[in-house]
């Protein structure tokens, strides 16, 4: 539990960039507690200086390493980092991202680096709300990178990188069925595609067939993105990976892509914030009760339809 | 285009089995044509009397295989079989499913069978919908068994799986990390579980490992999802797999378990469509214009929990 304190003060701190202030906040927004959304709007106008990224890919790509490698190469140029790293998996089969203590406790020291893990309580789609909330938070804190790391390749990823200003895409050589799945999402979303552990045999058929698929979008965007080829592990190819992502955010930057991703994002947070509470307002016990009674009686011989059409008032199914 | 016609009419004859009113039904619901929500809900009171059956797994598992033989196994008692196959791969990437002509061929001269091909137009959301409105057509035009078969291991096909009554979850020997992925959801969804293709090393190893993660539920649930080997190509394996189908469905019944997932569904399915319909008489011209204003001027001064305030017509942040 967080103690009770002045919200207003604690906001002041946060953009004061204490990093004790700021991981209070994080909780406070991830366990949705009283008064979190007048911290996220007090702090809203402080957001929009940090270059945000993307990172995800299948399990056993190499996320972490690469992270790592990243926050190196950020870190050379005194940038400052936060990483909100996010498993969507469920509750059910557990959710901790392995390797993620190690990693705090390599940059312990670094005050110029913040790890925070996400995982899921609820829906699926309250995830990637909290994400954008944590990552604003750290913008708002004066980092200068965001990187989001993501495990899977599912809807829930792709949404999640649509926060992100530059997604990198990570794969292994031997990934095979993975690039099918991928397609369905990736290689759409990707500004950035990563072949990892690249001594492996396969790297550069993967490297070709990537870029033989993104060939195929390259009238679509301005930007046409590359396939590198990095062993995250040794290092190798990771700054060369780091050099790209700023030269996308300079990209996105000039051509306006930025603003426009930016706004993009802003009218879908509206939205969906307007959609949780229209449904909120709506589903007061009179309502609730009536789907009830509909159900314990004759469940089979009314459609959903006509429920929906009765709860919002309207006869269009009446006689 | 459908032609006009009396939609009454083409529900009736829905429900009296005509092949051809089905096909057209299907398009008019697909294409969300004027009146497709009447046809669907003077049809509703006919549904409820199919076993819904899902098949899902990564690609190149073998699923159509495995769906032809199971198939067989119904047709070998008469059941009438309706095949919904989902493909939520985006329109840039092409979303046709594999086979899905060659398995139309093999079965054209069968009128027990019916196969429909959904990909994905709009939103991912509505596929999940449509999907369950073609079941309810097939399941009004008298199918005893509907099977919904999904390409991949995403958000999307655990949703669509829980359209199902029973689901079958498929895997192959060789699919490593896959399995890490489908952890995140499909293995708390799957009522039974295949390792396909079991002629190749390490299927045995495949189906412990299976039991062992599914060994970890056993005390929530009064199922325990058995894991069989099967060789769909040959047809080995699958009629066992047919028997246990049907075992599910008989469990569902005695249970309880098939009504409350009946009930679940409709409760989800109301609240999905006053979402819907909440959303579109919510953003009318001057909302959405309000919005669009909001966004030209100073947008990084005010956030999006104010802007969707000033829309629902609060006060909480004014002053």
């Amino acid at each position: 539990m967080v103690l009770k304190m002045d919200l207003k003060t604690l906001a002041g701190q946060v953009s004061e960039q204490n990093r004790r202030a700021l991981a209070r906040a994080l909780s406070l927004v991830e366990n949705e507690q009283d008064g979190y959304i007048g911290v996220l709007d007090q702090l809203f106008p402080q957001t929009g200086q940090a270059l945000r990224i993307g990172i995800t890919g299948p399990p056993g790509a190499g996320k972490s390493t690469l992270t790592n490698q990243l926050i190196k190469f950020f870190r050379q140029s005194s940038q400052t980092v936060g990483i909100i790293a996010i498993d969507p998996t469920s509750p059910f089969t557990g959710g901790a991202i392995l390797g993620d203590r190690v990693r705090m406790n390599e940059n312990a020291l670094d005050s110029g680096v913040f790890i925070r893990s996400m995982a899921t309580r609820g829906s699926l789609g309250g995830l990637v709300r909290q994400a954008q909330e944590a990552a604003d938070l750290m913008d708002a804190g004066g980092f200068h990178v965001i990187i989001f790391e993501t495990v899977g390749v599912g809807q829930i990823e792709i949404d999640i990188m649509e926060a992100a200003d530059t997604v990198v895409v990570l794969t292994v050589p031997d990934a095979g069925d993975m690039i099918q799945s991928m397609k369905a999402g990736l290689m759409e979303i990707g500004d950035l595609f990563v072949v990892n552990k690249a001594d492996l045999d396969g790297a550069d058929r993967m490297k070709a067939d990537l870029e033989y698929a993104l060939h195929l979008r390259e009238a679509q965007k301005t930007w046409l993105p590359g396939v590198f080829l990095c062993e995250s592990r040794k290092g190798s190819g990771t700054d060369q990976l780091g050099k790209q992502i700023l030269a996308h955010a300079q990209y996105l930057q000039n051509s306006g892509e930025w603003l426009k991703k930016r706004e993009a994002r802003f009218r879908q947070r509206v939205r969906k914030l307007v959609e949780t509470r229209l449904n909120h307002e709506f589903w007061n016990t009179a309502r609730t009760e009536l789907l009830d009674n509909r159900l314990n009686n004759s469940p089979d011989q009314i459609s959903p339809y006509r429920v929906a059409d009765q709860l919002l008032g309207d006869s269009r199914f009446s006689g």
